[in-house]
């Protein structure tokens, strides 16, 4: 309530339509009593050469001393010989696991009713590695990188995660057939954590015959974990299920209890300044954040009001086949508080 | 007709329900009067040491010599050393595309109606480079690799293919963002290419967001040209749409007009002899042989004699719930033909 010292968290609103729904999350925090002192921080206009990024060395150190934030969407300048955003964030603060919990909206129809997943996705290495070379001309190669610490504190945290939120399956994804190094080291790191868990049931499934039992039946899969580029595309066809990505949630997991909350979805710069962004995903990703800090109860009831409101219907942003603006769709939930 | 002299294909049944669906395919062609000699090649039981696989250098003499071949499932036996079966057939036979056409079958309900794209594969390189190593204790990569020279054919591939299906869009899809130089050089061909086909709509969408469109409305897409592991993840995810592997036909297309058609399902031992199988995608990968052939109007009239079977719904095996055994089913296309 707001008796208590407020915690300071690091705000991003990002670029284009970020500070509008950053705007939108504040107001829902207040109107249910949360107090959150937020540090804001903005992308730069110019490269900082201590980041090589338009994130600036301060906007890091913020997040590390504050050890919790929430993101909007940024947008990465284009241009050569610089980092992206994201990517910068991910590595420079260790985020090693993305989660991203996807769910069927209730009262928002899609063809799917019956979703309810979660995908951890390794965050540093993989195919992300940005080791490319040509070796001659016409011919380059990228280089994938798997390690076994990365790979057991991902699956470490995947099934801690099963556990603690009463989940009954991890799924682990790879194409070990054909990448049996890379891949078969993140699947055996998986196998051997799972063996801690024996109440949780282990599964291994190949990435391709997953794509093809999510789009049938997501019903089948409850936690997934992969590695970096196949959590990449697993949790937007995940996303895609249940409405894209404007609906769906995520958070990044650092080492030491960081964690930074972040709407995955683009920064929409054709609608931004407009009041028609929908601001569900960093809505939801504040719960997320929330959560983390073990505000279970304000997250529970910011979460039901996002959700009543969608399936209640009357208001909806033109992303859902609405007419609201975003100021009376977050009108609307803090009504639902 | 059957006056005409017969046509010599490779008929590879390959194992599990392979010999039923095989037999299928050959009652089928029968009773349409398609006049085929089948070379017919079994996967053997000792590794060939002239292509270190369980598959003979005959088979693939006979492939080469034929330049045309249809393909059942075959399960790489398990154990160290030798290549996979498929992959041997690739590489050996240099089949750089990999064409999956994937439509909504009228008829056969699933929660999409309009689903009508076909996903073109590179088949022989990328993240299948089949090279990987370990750097020190814990620490592995795999290498892509991407060449213009493969690039550039399966791109040639999936235009001429675009104009002679009269398709509207050729989307290429990628990772470009994060692996500019191997995905960059790939999209480099696609547009390059794409330059000579005026007539043609061209795009490039990133494999994460492709995806969640597809997921969400596959009407969106026509065409699909892809590196290896994308087009291996967004096959599989097509074929789901539509009620997956057992529905769908692939053809594998090298280089002078070699072309091996093949059902890409497993060979599922588990209902393997006991005539329950579905001879569906092998039909149909039959079909694009035949069309491969020029024999337009019998593959037509096979098409047509499948698709009205499944949409009659009397008939059906029991993956698409009927009751059906693998020769009824057959007997009723054969009679709709
Ligand atoms: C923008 C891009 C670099 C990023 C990624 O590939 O990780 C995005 O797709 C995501 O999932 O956050
Ligand atoms: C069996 C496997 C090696 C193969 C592949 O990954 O290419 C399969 O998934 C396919 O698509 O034909």
């Amino acid at each position: 309530s707001s008796s208590t010292t407020p915690i300071k968290a690091t705000l991003f609103p990002g670029d284009g339509i970020g500070p509008e729904i950053a705007e939108s999350v504040k107001q829902v925090f207040t109107a249910a009593d949360v107090s959150i002192d937020w540090d804001e921080h903005y992308v730069a206009t110019e490269i900082d050469p201590r980041t090589n990024s338009f994130l600036t060395w301060e906007s890091l150190q913020s997040v590390l001393k504050n050890r919790v934030g929430l993101k909007g969407p940024m947008a990465t300048p284009i241009g050569k010989g610089h980092r992206s955003l994201n990517l910068t964030l991910r590595k420079e603060l260790n985020l090693y696991a993305n989660v991203r919990p996807c769910y069927s909206l209730p009262g928002y129809k899609t063809r799917y009713d019956d979703v309810d997943l979660v995908t951890i996705r390794e965050n540093t290495e993989g195919e992300y590695s940005g080791l490319e070379h040509q070796v001659v001309k016409g011919v380059v190669e990228s280089l994938k990188i798997i390690t076994r610490t990365a790979s057991m504190r991902v699956a470490e945290y995947a099934f801690l995660y099963a556990k603690t939120h009463g989940r009954k399956k991890v799924s682990a994804i790879h194409k070990a057939n054909i990448m049996q190094k890379t891949d078969g080291l993140f699947l055996q790191c998986c196998k051997e954590v799972s063996e801690k868990y024996p109440e949780i049931y282990y599964e291994e499934v190949v990435i391709d015959n997953c794509c093809m039992m999510l789009v049938k039946n997501p019903a089948l899969f409850d936690v997934l974990v992969m590695p970096n580029l196949y959590g990449d595309i697993i949790s937007d066809l995940c996303a895609g299920l249940v409405g894209g990505l404007g609906l769906t949630p995520s958070c990044n997991i650092g080492e030491d209890g960081i964690a930074l909350a972040e709407a995955v979805h683009g920064s929409a710069p054709d609608i931004a300044g407009k009041n028609l962004a929908n601001p569900t995903a960093l809505l939801l990703s504040g719960v997320m954040m929330l959560r983390h800090l073990k505000l279970n109860k304000q997250a529970e009831q910011i979460h039901s009001a996002i959700i009543n409101t969608i399936a209640e219907g009357k208001y909806r942003t033109a992303d859902l086949g609405g007419t609201s603006t975003t100021t009376e769709f977050t009108k609307a939930i803090c009504d639902h508080l």
